[in-house]
């Protein structure tokens, strides 16, 4: 047993590291009355032979025909090892299922059944304490009163329609609904996934355990949490894992008003908790915490194309000398400056740079000169060079660049996605973040073609500056924390 | 004279109530290097003939072959009398084209031409004052170093693809880009324009006159201001004009940072002015203050589907438990409660609603049960009945909702828009905001569905809370100050 191994078990913080060996999966307990849709939906993108689970089926339409899936009346009758399940029978069934499964050596169960300590009555409560007995610490379980595991790599996905591509960002989360919502918005951002947890009650695995696990998971760089609450106890644990993790991690604490902690209880039966504990952790171990799920995706979209990045002075390039002014006071708000460009910068801008009407000063205003990408490009990198710069704010209205203009010069802009993609990268040269704001208005395919290309070369995409201006000091600290510590 | 007219004098409020009866329209100064380009945009929308003025052309491809459309080497030798002209000669030019407009008894010239007092130079200032001497109150000017007047109901439109269709809003602003950006943004959301006026340097018509006419033009039922300054000796106007306002008014002020104090004067050459000395005059007038473009066009939408209301609690209604815990976090912040239904109410939908798993308090949480939307019905009707709830926010995720499915029960919310937009009505009946969050997420089309029929309906949609959230507290203050003075 290693140091590590000794703390753990002090802990109680559980393995689950067997999860990057996952082979097989059976599904116990979709119905016909839902045309089986669990089962249906794990089937989907697992690469290996899927299981079914049920006690009278004997053939599923589409699941079985022609296909490696099978079905068996209990999960102790399937032939091979079963790595991974998914449970979604009445609570009254909870427990001899369980016993099934343990039997069978099952290593993980994602338990979606409810109506356990989520009930909020001493019933549900003893029958969750029950169930947990059962697992002997042989079987991990998520939930119950959950959706479990999304690991793409793997194939192994709650919903048929996940995009099943692999990717670096790791989330847990006790709400179902709101990993869908990550797991869909984040795809739209071009961010994927490595693994999701959805854990609901979490009475087994919990926040502490999948904390651990994605802190020293190598297909996870950027963590992010959704948390209701933890189980009393928990704290002591929560601090080890959180002191030896040495990647970003981003926080949505919830259940910080009244209502929300009378809902958060009633939603997976945690103790919301008293909010300004979770504070004095977020700052103590260098969280990022943010206030709303959309915020939970735009802080990952930002350090997944630029690293960690301050973002304390910025230069702002427009098209409308009107829109410079508005980002300029957006900014200073948050408390990002908009400084005049140095003198040796500013001189070499003056020189390239003498369009009557627009502004060459910071906010440079290029206007209609945005097709000069020469000159466009040049502006980029002298303000990137300047050393009171750390990035740019740029906005690129849809309107301006439309496929779909009625002015008899359609297609003037055709293709025009790739150099503009070329020139906004020259932020990863200089190191400094490029972020770029385009409004959707009445072009979303041309908004379509542009973002997919920038978001394939890592640059992040907004619709407005609401969705990104507050979670930048945010980073700024906390990679200035992060900085300061591998300094000393 | 009237009174309002001795007044209008004294204060030099300038009149443009001629606006509404502008039938003829000629373009000055549109170059053949550009392909005409201003000329073919006013060209495009414009229900009667446009008069091309230029001093060499004597044929332009796709304008005159054929249409009533013709072209002449000045504004004196049209035939037809002319009411508006967009001018866009070069500075140089500018006092010879203005003398003729003023002998041609043309009654308004939107001014593109730059290089005058926004130069920032002496010698740009004495050529704007030249300039604005020669109107002689005869003809009035937008401009210099803007790009007009957009009135779709006449066809007036600087843009070929701006949309067509008239409406209620009406916009000032010194900048033409912005312009842009509200009118495209405004139509994505289903918001439409009486008029729309980019007013550049403003040293004839400016803010003062323009928001006079949109107060008293009938055409004009919300009214949107970005402003970046005015001229010294206008505050006394501008709070006449404000005093006597009935509409509400939506302002963006900008260049309240230093930055873009500096950026704004660069702009449009006015002067950004103290911005506590406009704090107080929104204060006094009841003007709603939003910090974004965005901002402005989502508190019109707001108020375009609800008039004025008041919003200090709210009943939530998701399909994710997780969600409804951070609305209720979100709203809370923003000082909106999330109380628990009176106790009739709570009985009332504990009967309708005993499903396991979801939320029977408020935030309400349907979970899987939005398809029963008899059950939702009934449920935002106890909700809207509640006297302690003054409106509802739901959650729909374009990914439940979605006509792209692939899990083999596509279609299954083929048409589902219509009665779902017709259950978000109920708000109208109870007279009280119903507020919809739709996610574009992986879905654009879907959403694009449901918004479409969402906007017909005049319920609001947004993508993410942090768009209005911060919005409704202005607009229920608002609210109950025009409620109060007429109670008064």
């Amino acid at each position: 047993m290693t140091k590590q191994d000794t703390l753990n078990a002090k802990l109680n913080i559980k393995d689950i590291s067997f999860l990057n060996s996952i082979r097989s999966i059976a599904v116990i307990g979709s119905s016909k009355r839902s045309d089986y849709s669990f089962l249906r939906r794990h089937a989907e993108m697992f690469k290996g032979p899927v299981y079914a689970v049920h006690p009278t089926a004997t053939e599923i339409r589409g699941f079985d025909d022609g296909t490696q899936n099978k079905i068996y009346s209990s999960v102790e009758l399937i032939p091979e090892d079963i790595d991974y399940v998914f449970i979604s029978t009445p609570a009254s069934k909870i427990l001899e299922v369980i016993d099934g499964c343990v039997k069978k050596g099952v290593k993980l169960a994602s338990i979606f059944t409810a109506g356990l300590a989520d009930l909020g009555t001493e019933e549900g409560e003893q029958l969750e304490k029950e169930m947990i007995s059962k697992l002997n610490n042989s079987m991990r379980v998520l939930g119950p009163n959950c959706l479990g595991l999304f690991y793409p790599k793997k194939g192994i996905s709650w919903r048929a329609n996940f995009p099943s591509e692999s990717g670096n960002v790791g989330f847990l989360a006790q709400s179902g609904g709101i990993c869908d919502l990550v797991v869909f918005h984040g795809a739209e951002m071009g961010l994927h996934f490595s693994k999701v947890f959805s854990y609901g009650n979490g009475n087994d695995l919990d926040l502490v355990d999948l904390l651990y696990f994605l802190s020293n998971d190598p297909e996870t760089e950027i963590i992010l949490c959704y948390i209701e609450g933890i189980n009393e106890g928990r704290g002591e644990a929560l601090r080890e894992v959180l002191a030896q993790n040495k990647k970003p991690i981003i926080f949505l604490k919830v259940g910080k008003s009244k209502s929300a902690t009378i809902a958060a209880k009633t939603h997976t039966a945690s103790i919301a908790g008293e909010y300004h504990l979770w504070e004095a952790v977020f700052n103590q171990y260098n969280i990022i915490e943010v206030k709303s799920v959309e915020q939970l995706i735009y802080a990952a979209k930002l350090i997944d194309c630029y690293g960690a990045f301050k973002f304390n002075s910025a230069a702002i390039l427009v098209l409308s000398g009107g829109y410079g002014v508005v980002l300029a006071d957006l900014l200073e708000e948050e408390g990002i400056s908009v400084p005049p460009f140095s003198p040796e910068i500013q001189k070499q801008i003056d020189l390239k740079f003498k369009a009557v009407g627009t502004g060459t000063k910071n906010p440079l205003d290029v206007s209609g000169h945005l097709r000069n990408l020469k000159l466009v490009q040049q502006l980029i990198e002298l303000a990137l060079s300047d050393d009171a710069i750390d990035g740019i704010i740029t906005a690129l209205p849809t309107f301006y660049l439309s496929y779909g203009s009625k002015d008899g010069r359609r297609n003037q802009f055709s293709g025009f996605e790739n150099p503009v993609s070329k020139v906004m990268s020259l932020g990863h040269k200089y190191n400094k973040p490029i972020i770029v704001i385009m409004q959707g208005t009445i072009y979303p395919k041309t908004r379509e073609i542009f973002a997919t290309k920038l978001n394939e070369a890592k640059i992040a995409v907004f619709n407005d500056p609401s969705e990104f201006l507050s979670i930048l000091p945010k980073i700024s600290k906390y990679s200035e924390r992060v900085k300061k510590k591998k300094i000393n």
